[in-house]
C-alpha cells in the first residue's frame, strides 16, 4: 500500500500538471483581503481536487487549506492534520505564468512528518522523507556558508521598513531578493541560493519549507525568537541553525 | 559569410557553454569597487574569449567592455561599436550559481543594430534582428498591460530609498521583484514578467537590453526624463512606451 508520503507526491505532480496544461486558460481573479492579495478559479480548484484526494484515501484527517473560509485550528491533539497551500505567489501565477509553487505538509500530533514544494513551471519537487531532502530525485545537503558571502530572501515590505531588523541584518551580506513566492524562496534556500529566508507568513506558507528545510541544518523562528504558532500571520525566518544566534544579533521584534 | 548578429549569437551561446562547463570550478573572487562588487576570473575569461573573436572577424571594430580598465568612450562617430558584459549578476554567479548572464551589443555610428543576453543556466538567448525579438526562436510580443496589474523589476536601494520616486511607482503596482541582474531582470521584461525595470546601471547593463526591447514597443529613459548617456552610471528605467508619461507622473530624479 501506498503511503501518505508516496501518494501525496502523486497527488501534487498530478496538480501541478493540472496548473501547466491550464496556464493559457482565462482567469477569474478576486481581490481577498486587499487589491494586491488575488485569489484565482485556478486556486480553488487546485485545493478542491487535493482536498478530495485527501479525504478519499483517508477520510478521518484533518485539513488546514488556505482557500477555506472557515480554517480547522491547528492543534497538536489532532493525529493526522495537512496543511494545504494551493498556489503560492498566486500574484506571480496570475502575472508572470511562473515562479509559484503547490505546497503540502502532513502533521502528526503536532509533529511536521513531511513536506512538499512544487515549483511547477520549472517541474522541481521538493521534499523530504523522516531523514532526508530532495529536490526531485536528487539528495539536498547542507552547506556551511557565511552571513557576508550569502544572499537574503525577503519581504518587500520588512525589507524597505526595517521591520524585525531585516534591512540591518541584509547589511551584512552580498544583498537581498525578492521573489513574490514563499515557495519558490523556500526552493531557493535548499538550494543553496539563498541563505535565509524573512517574510510576514501565514502557517501554509511556512508548514511544508520549515520541515524540509529542517532536514539540512534549518530552523524557522518567528523574529521574536519563539516557534511560530501555526494560528496567524506571523513574522517568520527560516535560516542555518549554526547561524541563528548571529542572525538574532541583528532581528528582533 | 555570417553577419555579425549570427557570429555574435554563436560567440554567446560559446561563452555560456564555457560558464555552464565551469560552474562548479573553484572561483578566483576578487573585489572591485566595494565588498559587494565583485568581479572572478570567469568574468575576464569570458571577456577575453568574446574580444578575441570580435577581433579576429573585425580587427578594426571598438569594444567597450565592463572588466576592461581602461574603457574607450561611447562616441557616435564610432563606425562599428560592441558593447559588452561577460558575466551580468556576478554575486548571483558566485552564490547561487545561477540567474546570472551574459550581453553583447553592436552599435553602428551610436544607433543599436542588435543585442543578445543568454541566460546561462536556464538556455534562454534573448536577441533582435532589426525588426523583431525574439526569445531562442520564439518571436517575443508586445502585451498591453496596466500598471495596477504588474510587477516591477527593482534596485534594491533605489526601491527602499525611494530614489527616483521608484517606491511611489510600486504602490501603484502588484509588487516588486529583485532579482540582482539587469540581463535576467531584462529576460523577464521581454517575456512579460515584470513591465517596467527600474535600476542604476552602466551602459554594458542597459545597451542590450534596451536595443532588444524597443522592438516590441520599451524605451529606456534616465529618471530625470532623457536618453542615457552611455558614460557612467545612471538611474535608468525600460518601460513599454505607452505608460512613459504616466511613470513620469511618479518618477523623478
Amino acid at each position: 500500500m501506498l503511503t501518505r508520503l508516496e501518494l501525496a507526491k502523486d497527488w501534487v505532480r498530478d496538480a501541478g500538471n493540472f496548473l501547466k496544461e491550464n496556464i493559457s486558460s482565462p482567469l477569474e481573479i478576486t481581490e481577498k483581503t486587499r487589491y494586491d492579495d488575488l485569489v484565482t478559479n485556478f486556486d480553488k480548484e487546485v485545493q478542491e481536487q487535493l482536498v478530495s484526494n485527501i479525504l478519499h484515501h483517508f477520510p478521518e484527517d484533518k485539513i488546514l487549506a488556505e482557500e477555506d473560509d472557515e480554517k480547522i485550528k491547528f492543534d497538536p491533539e489532532i493525529p493526522h492534520l495537512w496543511i494545504l497551500d494551493p498556489i503560492d505567489g498566486t500574484t506571480n501565477f496570475i502575472v508572470q505564468k511562473d515562479n509559484f509553487a503547490i505546497m503540502l505538509a502532513y502533521y502528526e500530533f503536532g509533529v511536521g512528518k513531511f513536506g512538499l514544494i512544487l515549483d511547477v513551471m520549472k517541474d522541481k519537487l521538493y521534499w523530504c522523507d523522516s531523514h532526508k531532502a530532495f529536490c526531485n530525485q536528487k539528495e539536498l545537503e547542507s552547506k556551511k556558508m557565511s552571513l557576508d558571502k550569502s544572499l537574503l530572501g525577503v519581504n518587500s515590505y520588512m525589507y524597505r521598513t526595517n521591520s524585525g531588523g531585516l534591512l540591518d541584518l541584509s547589511h551584512q551580506t552580498l544583498g537581498v531578493r525578492i521573489i513574490g513566492s514563499a515557495g519558490i524562496s523556500y526552493g531557493q534556500l535548499l538550494e543553496g541560493k539563498i541563505l535565509g529566508y524573512f517574510s510576514n507568513l501565514q502557517p501554509w506558507d511556512y508548514a511544508a519549507g520549515s520541515i524540509i528545510a529542517e532536514k539540512i541544518g534549518f530552523v524557522t523562528l518567528t523574529t521574536s525568537g519563539e516557534k511560530p504558532r501555526f494560528n496567524c500571520r506571523e513574522q517568520v525566518f527560516t535560516a542555518p541553525a549554526y547561524l541563528v544566534s548571529e542572525i538574532q544579533k541583528y532581528i528582533k521584534s
